[in-house]
């Protein structure tokens, strides 16, 4: 596309992240893909560091997820390097020389094992990633590794995201305080080019990598996992989570448990901040939609008819123009293939009851929905009147930016 | 929206519909919610008429949906009366009143069982349809029905589409020749709002109702169930198939068999087309893609993999942009959750394999892809390289006309 895109009007400004200790960061311009940007970012971890990964459910992932699966095995984590610009995603035997090249680089330089360096690549498909640009360019990357450049990195990760996305939280785990740091790009939820969803986050908690991993899971589950931009699956998303161990606080068993309550409040928190962001930086959105539903058979059964509602084109484009068209919401319920009955449904917009008990409301005041939907923010509600499941997704309205943006991407 | 559309410019000439003998139709200007035009269809049907239906999987159904469902099991039909412009659907008590008046009513004029008669609606969902209206309008409708109006009724059921469809084939039964017709409605495939799909055929042929709803299922399963334009499934959605038994020919089993071979040929053929006709008005269609599946699993998850493909809002715009944007298709794959190995993937466009075995076909001639991305007809073929299981389906690009036609349509 001819210049760079606006930036989303749902951005929010970068908040400061502290150092944590234990990770020292950089960026670099390794000439991969884009001109006068850094396109190459590492993280170094101290010796001790644990890991938690979730990965892309997409069969046809890259290189590069199937290398940091491997390396989960292990728990370990010594550094993170990530360039932009190249995916390194359906590019075979090339594509694995490529992972195994440039953690062994990374790997030499940190002086550990190449299965305690993570990988992540995000850019066009199919194209040989040329590693030996990552490989020349890694040395004086590693030289300038500092502790305060989280925003660098940031930046440095982002391909057609319009704002950078950070976030920060602290907790106690006992009567200590840490603290949770991450960084995260996508805009398309989730294109294969250039638009994957990365987040990385690093904490200087002390916990081992089977409890991170529960809590990492589970979190993700409730925020990464409850967003969607186009319906697509990237083929290289990766949410990846570090512990340095430099904190000191009472131990945490290998199972977790009771003491990890308030880190997982603020993990949680804290992988919610970032997944709204990467909604709000949805390709070519206007507003950030939220859908809620109630009473379905079960949560499963509610987070399937919040995603059915919250990828159908017929509401997102609804939205888009401010209209508060619920049949498209009873449509999409039905679609979903979820237990519901028409005659018991009731649909709310921003607080307004539209529908209930499976017809319109008569008389329901109209001014408060027209107000709400020329808003940046809607907020859906779909009771579904059958059993006690709940559930929260977040999405954004379909516009002409997407086509936009999607119908001329390589051009 | 202000104005009609414009024409799709994948339409197609109407074809000459002749007569089926015991079907005599008409259409009337009931002011349900368009001026100054048709908005009120009805076919009358010989005694001893045979009916099969397929309809909606949509879980809330319209009003008019389950009456059909419900009046299918007699297997006999008289009548069928169609309103554009609302769709009886979430309407609840009233709705069901609705059906069962516009049925009372056109029974009594033909002098049938209520059970007989079936009904269609489109248009917005949750407004109470004016039933007073219709069976106001029915007598001076019912009067002036004739044998020569297939075109007329192809405009009478029309909403958001931009051109009539209808589509005409001749079988022989034994050395007898016997005459199918159909017409048809949709371009949002398939919204809930003026856009649902319908479509209502007329055979002459004497066929018993179980053997006929044998062939429209497995003919609707390789068309109307191949198709998508935007991934939305109405909540009226109906396929009905009538046949009259006017024409003289040797006498069909209840179980149909081989004397039905080549009438099952001509209905699978009229059924093609009228789907393809359905995805040529597909809401800001530009061009027609067809993407056929080989090499998978199963033929199941072949057409699963494809509906995947044309569902995709990346594959989407990248064809609207002239992109052969295989990544995305990669990407698609993998995301239907289907058997697939990345390594064994072949993509071809317009004929011209672009991928295989996982990666990109070196130095391919792009000269050929680039001429067929820029034509109206797009042809993707992907094989998984697993298995035997093959599937075609078909879509439409995505363009800023959808979103134009969608994110305004009831301002």
């Amino acid at each position: 596309m001819a210049g760079p895109l606006p930036v989303s009007p749902l951005a929010q400004p970068m908040p400061e992240v502290p150092p944590i200790a234990g990770v020292t960061l950089g960026v670099i311009e390794a000439g991969i893909r884009y001109k006068g940007r850094a396109d190459l970012t590492m993280l170094e971890f101290a010796p001790g560091t644990t890991v938690a990964g979730v990965f892309t459910r997409n069969k046809c992932p890259g290189a590069p997820v199937d290398w940091c699966r491997a390396a989960l095995k292990g728990g370990k984590a010594r550094a993170l390097v990530v360039n932009a610009g190249n995916a390194n995603v359906f590019t075979g035997k090339a594509g694995r020389e490529a992972t195994a090249a440039t953690a062994e680089a990374a790997a030499k330089l940190v002086g550990c094992k190449p299965r305690e360096v993570f990988l992540a690549s995000t850019g066009v498909i199919g194209e040989t990633l040329p590693h030996e640009r990552l490989t020349a360019a890694l040395p004086a990357l590693h030289a300038a590794l500092a502790p305060d450049r989280w925003a660098d990195a940031a930046r440095g990760i982002m391909t057609t995201d319009t704002f950078p996305k950070a976030a920060v939280r602290t907790a106690t785990i006992g009567d200590a305080t840490v603290t949770i740091a991450g960084i995260a790009k996508g805009s398309g939820m989730i294109a294969p080019d250039m638009a994957t969803m990365l987040s990385f986050l690093a904490t200087d908690a002390k916990i081992p990598a089977a409890a991170l991993q529960e809590m990492l899971s589970k979190g993700s589950a409730r925020s990464f996992n409850c967003i969607t931009v186009d319906s697509d699956t990237s083929t290289s998303d990766s949410v990846i989570l570090f512990a340095t161990g430099q904190a000191k606080h009472p131990r945490v068993p290998a199972e977790g448990g009771a003491i990890l309550r308030d880190f997982a409040r603020a993990l949680d928190e804290l992988l919610l901040d970032l997944a709204l962001q990467v909604v709000r930086d949805g390709e070519g959105a206007q507003k950030l939609i939220r859908i809620d539903v109630t009473g379905a058979a079960s949560a499963k059964s509610a987070h399937r008819i919040a995603m059915a509602i919250a990828n159908s084109p017929l509401v997102k484009t609804a939205i888009a123009g401010e209209d508060a068209n619920w049949g498209r919401i009873v449509m999409a319920v039905g679609k979903s293939g979820e237990q519901a009955d028409r005659d018991k449904l009731g649909i709310a917009v921003g607080g307004t009851w539209m529908a209930r008990e499976g017809g319109v409301v008569p008389g329901y005041d109209e001014a408060p929905v027209v107000a709400h939907m020329k808003g940046r923010e809607v907020e859906i509600t779909v009771d579904i009147g059958l059993g006690r499941g709940k559930a929260r997704v977040w999405t954004c309205d379909l516009t002409h930016g997407y086509i936009d943006i999607n119908g001329s991407y390589r051009s």
